[in-house]
């Protein structure tokens, strides 16, 4: 189970009552902040989510509607005591983006380590889920980034009744431990089926659309994706700023296959996104113009969510 | 006739409603700026004042919460088409600082100087009015500041009748030229009564008490002041973070003579700073506790105010 949140959904600068895009997931005592615009503190606090738990942040690019909230965040993290180490994934540059933006945030409680991406794409491990980051096409360089939770296979009790090992042993192969008891060995594929669908959670902007976000993008659960322009007729806007409009975004979605498709990082001149969502909805149904805080408990397939986070 | 805004009222972080405490002031079709924390750009937006004719900004001291917002206004500025130079003043290191914000706000089009204070009390003369600049006692090295503008005495028509000055050449006399006109030489005290009292607004966040911050206040029409704590029994706190309760401000405004106090800078912990207000105005009867935007149009004595800008 993760809880995804969208703090904002604003592009360029933050406004009153449109924060700036950025999301937060939590995860199994963790959270993951993708991209920290002026105001995510704020957003944060206003949802109720505490940014001490953080211990990843994911930067697509270094235009200041991405980033500029990340000194007095990190401040806001060292005042609520936290001391674990903080990791900051992002483009090339990124230490020395982190490092200046934090002359006004040189001292605090916990070490944080940037990690710099050097691929086209590349796959983070974390403690339990993995992370996909994918080069996107803006005007500066900038990344995608999906979140993915496996979902091990099935435990087969039968077979690991007819094989005789004992109850002691079943929680450590299911965690994917191999076993040696009784001069025999037990190895995890012996007693379970195979892998089911896990959760998937992709997140890009900004960007023109591309391949690569559609092969990233592919089955995610909930893909989070920018729509700068709500007009149709601002596609030359988009290509040339290298934005998309709501219905490249869907077209994305409908491509990729995914479960829904949330938009965001609207242009501060747009002020009624869902006045388009109509005829977004006639290429990808399951789209909705997302809003600041909105949020989603995702679970396994045949799990029910707890319904705390809808909304 | 000057227009002050607080943009907002807190200290230390932003909050959800409570921006960081930063002043605006509006004069003669150019703006100032003191302070600049995060989010500040937003409520200047909330509050519908332009970021544009900004001139001026005065930076107190390099605590986050007073100029994290900086690199994105700047940007905000661009977008809003300002050409027109940018003076930033603030303590000794502001060059570095602004410069290494500015990594994520690298292109503008228009210049920015910036202006670092070297002296324990300086004056800067601009187009109109006059900034002092007075180091105040916090943590690291920070500046209280006031805005004068003077006014000249008033036009003795009679004097100038009986000078036989022609009255093309009076309007002249009153702005402080000097004429030569029929071989004969007028000057402005000729024709002009003694200076009359001007307009002062003073601004001062984050201090311990001290004389510089009486001295620089005394007089002022509006004394903007910080009080971290409302809570009296807080006083040990505020020595020892380098801040004020409200009872200290208060006194200030006693010792300063000055016309009305606006309380700000209020700790993330006060909720309800106006519960200690009762107790203030027994030390100080025009004692407020200022909410974000609150804001006032101060005149010359003897006229009228337009009515708009008071809230």
């Amino acid at each position: 189970m993760i809880d995804v949140c969208l703090l904002g959904t604003g592009g360029m600068m933050p406004l009153p009552y449109r924060w700036l895009t950025s999301m937060m997931a939590r995860y199994n005592g963790s959270s993951i902040l993708i991209d920290c615009g002026e105001g995510t503190q704020i957003a944060m606090r206003q949802k109720g989510w505490s940014s001490k738990p953080i211990d990843v942040i994911l930067i697509t690019h270094f235009h200041a509607d991405h980033i500029s909230g990340l000194p007095g965040l990190l401040l806001s993290m060292g005042n609520s005591e936290k001391t674990t180490p903080l990791k900051i994934i992002g483009p090339k540059g990124l230490t020395k983006v982190v490092s200046s933006l934090r002359i006004i945030a040189p001292e605090l409680p916990f070490k944080v380590e940037c990690y710099e991406l050097s691929e086209r794409e590349e796959t983070i491990e974390m403690d339990g889920y993995r992370i996909k980051a994918f080069r996107v096409n803006h005007n500066i360089l900038c990344y995608g980034y999906s979140l993915e939770i496996d979902r091990a296979g099935k435990f087969d009790v039968d077979a690991a009744k007819a094989l005789g090992i004992e109850l002691k042993y079943w929680s450590k192969l299911q965690k994917g431990e191999t076993i040696e008891a009784d001069g025999k060995i037990y190895t995890p594929d012996m007693v379970m089926g195979p892998q089911r669908k896990g959760i998937k959670v992709t997140y890009c902007t900004d960007s023109r659309p591309t391949d690569a976000i559609v092969e990233n993008a592919t089955d995610s659960d909930l893909f989070i994706c920018e729509g700068m322009y709500g007009d149709p007729d601002e596609l030359t806007k988009a290509k040339d700023k290298k934005h998309m409009t709501f219905f490249e975004a869907a077209e994305i979605a409908v491509k990729a296959n995914v479960q829904r498709l949330w938009l965001t990082h609207y242009s501060p001149s747009l002020n009624y996104p869902h006045e388009y969502l109509g005829a977004v909805k006639k290429i990808f149904e399951f789209a909705e113009t997302a809003k600041d805080g909105k949020s989603i408990e995702l679970v396994f397939e045949g799990e029910t969510p707890t319904g705390e986070e809808e909304s």
